[in-house]
C-alpha cells in the first residue's frame, strides 16, 4: 500500500535486463553509443516525426529546464498553471536555465488552463512595451499536478491560443505514457498534431532508473540544446546506460504497458475511494494520480496498516476528531497490485 | 586494446550487483533513501571527516561547477591550470552554475601548478579593486588532465599560498582513487588534512555508471548546496540507485581496487612505450592517463589491429612519413588487462 | 496641463546650478570625488542611521534590483504586491541581477499588501524543503504604484511579519519624498524604525536628472554592493555630476519642497476631480499620483485644450459615447502649477 | 598637471550650454524625447550608415557589456586582448551581462592583436565540439589600452580574420574620437566599412558627463538591445539629458575637436617625455593615452608640485634611490593646457 509517488517504485526486469546487456565491453561516451542510435530511431517513429531532435537527461527537472531555456528569452515569461511542476517543484531551476525567465502563473480548475484562461493571461500581459517581460512560451503538463488529462483537442485548443501570439509551446510529460492511456492518443496526436514544439517525455515515473527524453520537433534546435544540456552538467559520459533503458522502455511498447498498469490501480483506487461513504475526490482522476479527501478516521486505519502517502492538509495530524476530513494525495505505479488497492479501500472503509 | 577513455569502459559486477540488489520493492526518493545514510558514514569514515556534508551527482561537470558555485561569488574568479577540466572541458559549465565567475588560467610544467605560480597568478591579479574581478578560489585537478600526480605535500604547498589570501580550495578528483594509488596517500592526507575545502569525489571515470560524490568539509555550506543542486536538475528521485553504486564503490575498498587495476595497467603501458626506441612519454606517467609521441608507423600498426586511442596532433592522419611523430593519449581503464597491454606494445615495436 | 509622469518633469534650478559648479577643475572618479563624502554624511544625517551604507545609481530599476540582489538568493523568491514596480515595470531586471530569484505577486487593494496577506502568502510558501523557491525577502513600495501612502506604523506591521519569518525587507521609494510629505513620518521612521533593511532612495521622479540613492541600513553588505554595483555598469566615472545632483536635493531640504510642491498639486486634481460629478478616484490618492475614471466627454474636452496623460482603459479612443467612464492615470510634478490643475478641472467639468 | 585620467575632467561649456537648453518644459521619457531622434540621425550621418541602430547608455562598461550580449551566447567566448577593459576593469560584467560567456585573453605587443596572434587563438579553440566553449565573436579596443592605435587597415585585418570564422566583431570605442584624430581615419572607415559589427561609442572619457552611443550596424538587432538595455536598468526616464549631451557632443564636430586638444597635448607630452634623458615611452603613444618611465627623481619633483597621475610600478614609493626608473601612467583631456604639459616636462627635467 505504498502510494506516495510513482518515482519511488523500482524498475521493471526488462530495465534492470536492459542495463545489464549494456554493460558489455567498451562504448563511445557522451551519447556516441550504438544504442542512442536506436533510440532516437525509435522515438522518431513512435512519434511519427522522422526529424525530431531527440535527447537523453536523468532527470524531469531537467527536462522541463532545458526545453524551457531553449524557447524562451531571458527577458520573456513561461505561461504555465499556478500547479505546474515548474512553477512549485523545481527550486527555482526554469529560472536558473533560462539566465532569469519569469513564471506567469494561471489559475485553472483541476490543475488545467483553458483557453480563455490561457488568452486572458498572454493577452492582459507584456503591455507596457520595453518595460515590461515580453511574451515568450506556453508550459502545459499532462498529466496534470491535479491527475487530470488534457486531450489532444484540449491542447490543441490551447496551443492554438499560443499560436495565436506567435508563442512556441512545452508539454511536461512527465506522466506522458499515462496520458496517453488515458486518453486513448497517440504520441503524435498528443503532441506535434497538437501544436506541442518540444516535449519532456517521461521515463523515471514511469518505470526507469532516471531517464527522460526531450524531443524537439524542430531539429534546427539541436545544437543549441546540446550545448545547454552539456553546459549544465547533463550530458553523461557512460550514456550507453541511458539509452539502454529508454530502449528497453520503448520496445514492444513496455512504456505502455508500465502507464496501463498504473493507469489500471490508479483507477481502481480513485473509483473505490469515491464510492466510499465520507470520502471523495477532489479532481476528476484520469490516471495514477489522485487527490481525495477522507475521514481522519479512515487515514488512521489505513496509516495503521503501513499505507504510505501524503496528506496535504495544513492539520495533517492523525490525532483529532475521527470525522474531519483530510486531503491526501495517492499515487500508483506500474507495481501497485490489485491487492494493495482492495486491502487499502477495505482499511478505509472500516 | 581499448585506450580512448576509461569513461568508456563497463561497469564491474559489484556495482551491477548493487543495482540490483537496489531494485527491491519501494524507497523513499531525491536521497532519503535508507541507502544513502550508510554512504554517507563510509565517505565520512573513508576521509576521517565525521561533519563532512555529501552529496552525490551525475557527473564529473556537475560535481565540480555545484563546488564551485558553493565557494565563489560570481564577480569573483577561480584560479585553475590552463589545461583543468574545468576550463576546458566543461562547455562553461562553472560560469554557468556560479553566475558568471572567471577562471584565470595559469601554466605549469605537466599539467601542475606550482606554489610560486599559483602565487604569481593570484599576487597579479584584483589590484584595482572594484574594478576587477576578486579573487575567488582555487581548484586543483588530481590526477591532473597530463596524467600526473599531485602528491598531499604538493597539494598543501599550494592550498597554502591560496590560504594565505584567504582563499578557500577545490580539488576535481574524477580520478581521485587513482591519485591515491599513484601517491600512497589516505583520502584525508590528499584533501582536508593538504587544505582542501570541498572534492568532487569521482566515481564514473572507476567503474560507476556516472556518479560522483561531492564532499564538504565544512558542513555550513550543506543547505545552500542541496539548493543548487535542486536548481540545476541534479536531484534524482530515484537516488537510491546512485547509493547503491556508491555502496558498492566503497564496500571493500572496490574503489581502490579498481583504481589500482587500471594504474597497473597504465604504468605497464608507460613503462612499455618509454622503453620503445622513437616513443617517449610527454609527462611523467603517474596513474592511468598518459601522452606520448609515437611514430607514425607505429600507430599505423596499432592501428590496423584495432587499437583504439586519440591522436592529439593536428595531422593525425595514418598517411605520411613513417618517421613523424605523433602525439597521442593513452587511458587505461579498471578492465584493461595485461595482454591488451602488452599487444599493443608489441605492435607499436613492429 | 502635463499628467503623464513625474519623470518627464524638467529639473529645478537649484539641481542645474549644483551641477555647474561641480563642473570646475578635475575631480577624482567612480565616487571618490569629495562631494561624495557630504552627501553620505547628509544621507546618514538625515536617515539618523550614522552607520547605512549609502551609493548612488542612475535609475530606479537599478536601486531596486541591486538592493534586492543584495538579500535574496538566486533560489528564493521575493514577496511584493501584484502591481509593484519590480513586477510591472522592470522587464525581468529582478530576476536578471539576482540571478534567477522569482518574485511572488501578492494581491491587496489600492496598491497595498496587508499583513494578513503578507501572511498568507509567506506562509502559503516554501512548504516544499529543496523542492520549491525559499523565501527570500519582502519588498514594499511606497507611495504604492496605485498612489497611495503607507504610514510607518503600516510599514512596521508589514515588517514585523516579515521578521517573523526571518526575511529581510526593502522599501521601493522612488517617490519617498512624496510619502514622507504625505504621511509626515521622518525618513528614519519610514525606514529602519519601521523595520526596513534596504531603500531605494528616489531622486528622479522628484527632481534630478537621474540620480537615485540605495541606503544600506547594514553597512556589512556595503562592498559586495559595490561590485554588484561595478559589475552591472553602474559605477559612473563622472560620479561627480551625480554627487552633485543628491547634495542640492538634500541642501535645505529642497528634496521634501519639490515632493510638497507636487504632492500639494496632486491633492488639488484629486480633490476636485472627486467633486466633479461623473468623476471618481479609483483609489484614496495620498501624493501626487492618481487614477480616476472620467467621462470619455471630459477626456475629450481636456485633450483637446492639450491635457497629457494616459488614459488605462482597454479603449482609450476619444471617439464613441460621451458618458463611457474611462479610467486615467495623472502624475503631478514639482513643477506642476495651480493655474494647470484649474484649468484641467475647468475643462472637464465642461 | 592633472594626468589621472581623461574621466577626471569636466565637461566642456558646449555641452552645459546643450543641458541648460534641454530642462526646458516637459519631455517624453525613456528615448521618446524630440532630441534622441536628432542624435540618431547625426550618428547615422556620422557614421555613413542610414540603417544603424543607435542607443544612449551611461557608461563605457555598459555599451561594452550589452554590446558583448547581443553578439555572444553563454557557451561562447570572446577573443580579446589580455589587457582588454573588458578583461581587467570591468569587473566581471560581460560575464554578468552575457549570462556566463568567456573572454579568450590574446597576448600582442603595445596592447594590440595581430592578425596571426588571433587567427592562433580562434584556431585553438573549441576543438572538442560540445566539450568546450564555442567561438563567440572578437572585441578590439581603439585606442588600445596601452595608448597606441590601430589604423582602419589593421581593424580589417583582423576583423578579417574574425569572419572567416564566422564570428561577429565588437569595437571598444571608449576612445573612439581620439582614434580617429590619431589616424585620421573617418567614422565609417574605422567601423562597419573595416568589418566592425557593433561599437561602443565614448563620450565620457572625451568630455561628456556620462553618455556613450552603442552603435549597431545591423538593425535587426535592435529590439533584443532594448529589451536587454531596460533589463540591466540602463534605459533612462530622464533621457532628455543624455540625449542633449550627445546631441551637443555630435554638433560642429565637437567631439573631434575635444579629441584633437585631447591628443594634441597627449603628443607634446609624449615626445616631451621621449626626448628627456633617462625617461622612455612603454609604447609608441598614438593619442591622450601613454605609458613611460621615468626615473624616481623626475617623478618626485613633478608630484612635489602638485602633478598627478598614477604610478603603476609595484615600488611606487617617492622614497628610494633617485634614478630607480618607474613606470607610470599619463592621459591628457580635452582640457590639458600646453602650460600643464610644459611645465610638467620642465619638473621632470629637473
Amino acid at each position: 500500500m505504498f502510494f506516495v509517488s510513482d518515482n519511488a517504485a523500482p524498475v521493471p526486469p526488462e530495465v534492470m535486463a536492459a542495463l545489464t546487456r549494456a554493460n558489455e565491453g567498451y562504448a563511445m561516451p557522451y551519447g556516441a553509443d550504438a544504442t542512442m542510435a536506436g533510440v532516437r530511431a525509435s522515438i522518431r517513429a513512435v512519434f511519427e516525426a522522422p526529424e525530431a531532435a531527440v535527447y537523453l537527461v536523468a532527470t524531469g527537472t531537467t527536462a522541463n529546464s532545458l526545453a524551457l531555456a531553449l524557447y524562451c528569452q531571458p527577458w520573456a515569461t513561461v505561461f504555465c498553471h499556478r500547479a505546474a511542476h515548474i512553477a512549485e517543484d523545481e527550486c527555482g531551476a526554469p529560472e536558473f536555465f533560462t539566465a532569469g525567465a519569469k513564471l506567469t502563473l494561471i489559475d485553472g480548475a483541476d490543475g488545467k488552463i483553458t483557453p480563455a484562461g490561457l488568452d486572458a493571461a498572454i493577452a492582459g500581459s507584456a503591455l507596457g512595451g520595453v518595460h515590461n517581460v515580453q511574451r515568450g512560451m506556453v508550459s502545459l503538463t499532462n498529466i496534470t499536478e491535479k491527475g487530470t488529462a488534457y486531450t489532444p483537442a484540449e491542447v490543441a485548443a490551447l496551443t492554438a491560443v499560443a499560436k495565436g501570439y506567435g508563442l512556441p509551446t512545452h508539454l511536461d510529460g512527465a506522466r506522458f505514457a499515462n496520458a496517453l492511456v488515458a486518453t486513448g492518443a497517440t504520441a503524435a496526436e498528443m503532441t506535434w498534431k497538437a501544436g506541442i514544439d518540444v516535449l519532456s517525455f517521461g521515463g523515471t515515473k514511469n518505470g526507469l532508473m532516471g531517464v527522460e527524453a526531450v524531443v524537439i520537433f524542430d531539429p534546427a534546435k539541436a545544437w543549441e540544446f546540446e550545448l545547454r544540456r552539456k553546459r549544465a552538467g547533463h550530458l553523461f559520459s557512460k550514456h550507453r546506460f541511458l539509452s539502454a533503458q529508454m530502449q528497453a522502455y520503448l520496445q514492444d511498447d513496455l512504456w505502455l504497458r508500465l502507464a496501463d498498469q498504473a493507469n489500471t490501480a490508479g483507477q481502481r483506487l480513485a473509483a473505490g475511494i469515491a464510492a466510499t461513504p465520507g470520502c471523495a475526490l477532489a479532481h476528476p482522476a484520469a490516471a495514477n494520480l489522485m487527490f481525495a479527501t477522507l475521514p481522519r478516521a479512515a487515514h488512521r486505519r489505513a496509516r495503521a496498516e503501513g499505507a504510505a502517502y501524503y496528506i496535504m492538509s495544513p492539520d495533517s495530524s492523525m490525532e483529532g476528531a475521527d470525522d474531519t476530513p483530510q486531503l491526501a494525495r495517492f499515487v500508483t505505479s506500474w507495481c501497485t497490485t490489485t491487492a494493495d488497492v482492495d486491502r487499502f479501500l477495505t482499511l478505509i472503509r472500516g
